[in-house]
């Protein structure tokens, strides 16, 4: 059974690329892709040979963009840059709505355990930016985890001597979640950094 | 920033066609795409098209096959036949590696609430199977739901004045859960379905 039908072991072995998608949920797409259109199925591929075709990296801040240079890059004026991970980031942050800057994407972190030191991300372009005089502010918003935390420090540490203004984002306890679930270490960062009422 | 990476929006929408994928899991999907490499990419939207076009159902059983006839059906001689709602069924019975007969597969339950009667589901099919007279037992596989139940009784009920065997899979506790956190019915069912040892 298992060798029988090949187009729908190879549709299984295809949706194993997704992120936390094991045997079972693949095994469950792929029969879910059976009871599509012909319509949708073709759509489905197309839009991932096309995806995967268009989308390469701004040339300036190295977001996602079907340009040369991304539509944030392009239409906003701002001399505040906001530096993250991925190009996710980007998006969370913009679907947070309150933030009208520019962004920086680093493609990763600095990750000594996977061999990753900071000439492996894009910290030699934002510094290239910075030296260009326009920005005023980096906010580093790097994840609070390890990797996070040493590349924003790193990153820190590297551009106060250009004489801009370097901040992190805040850390604390998440909106709408209880003070007994927190973790320790995200606790006492939330009164270490208490603000005045 | 939405409405700005057109090919990259069509291909979130595309992933949000698979089940239980909403807008968030559909985003991190779509990003995972643009990490693979091109080969991963055309395989990916190869397999999508080639199944949808290559993939029929058995012209005996009803399961997926990329032939006319199946490879059980084609292959295996049996006088069992296991009756179940999807083909989806076959493979997870497949398996469990201890049934050996051949299959029926209905595509569908009989769901009043949703307008499915008897003729609305493969029963006509199985009818005629039986009738051809290689048939002595029929297992009736379907889910232990209400939809799967009412199915279950309706095809004892049609087929026993046939001359055979018709069984229905054992109900009871789950190997390796624990009885306290069994729901009543099952528990109840366990219970009155005792085996001697």
């Amino acid at each position: 059974m298992k060798d029988e039908i090949e187009s729908l072991q190879k549709l299984i072995n295809a949706f194993t690329y997704l992120p936390g998608v094991g045997r079972k949920t693949a095994e469950r797409y792929a029969y879910s892709i059976l009871n599509l259109s012909e319509d949708e199925t073709n759509f489905f591929a197309e839009s991932i040979v096309e995806a995967k075709q268009k989308i390469k990296f701004c040339s300036v801040c190295g977001n996602f963009t079907d340009n040369d240079v991304c539509e944030i890059c392009l239409n906003r004026k701002s001399d505040i840059v906001c530096v993250v991970k991925e190009p996710k980031d980007v998006l969370a942050i913009e679907k947070a709505k309150n933030f009208n800057g520019l962004y920086h994407v680093l493609h990763g972190t600095i990750n000594p355990m996977e061999g990753k030191g900071p000439n492996d991300i894009r910290i030699k372009e934002l510094i290239e930016r910075v030296r260009g005089g326009q920005i005023k502010e980096v906010i580093v918003a790097t994840n609070p985890d390890v990797e996070g935390e040493v590349t924003a420090s790193y990153i820190a540490q590297i551009l106060k001597p250009l004489n801009i203004k370097v901040t992190r984002i805040a850390q604390g306890i998440s909106m709408g979640s209880a003070l007994q679930y927190a973790d320790e270490v995200t606790l006492s960062k939330a009164i270490e950094d208490r603000k005045e009422m």
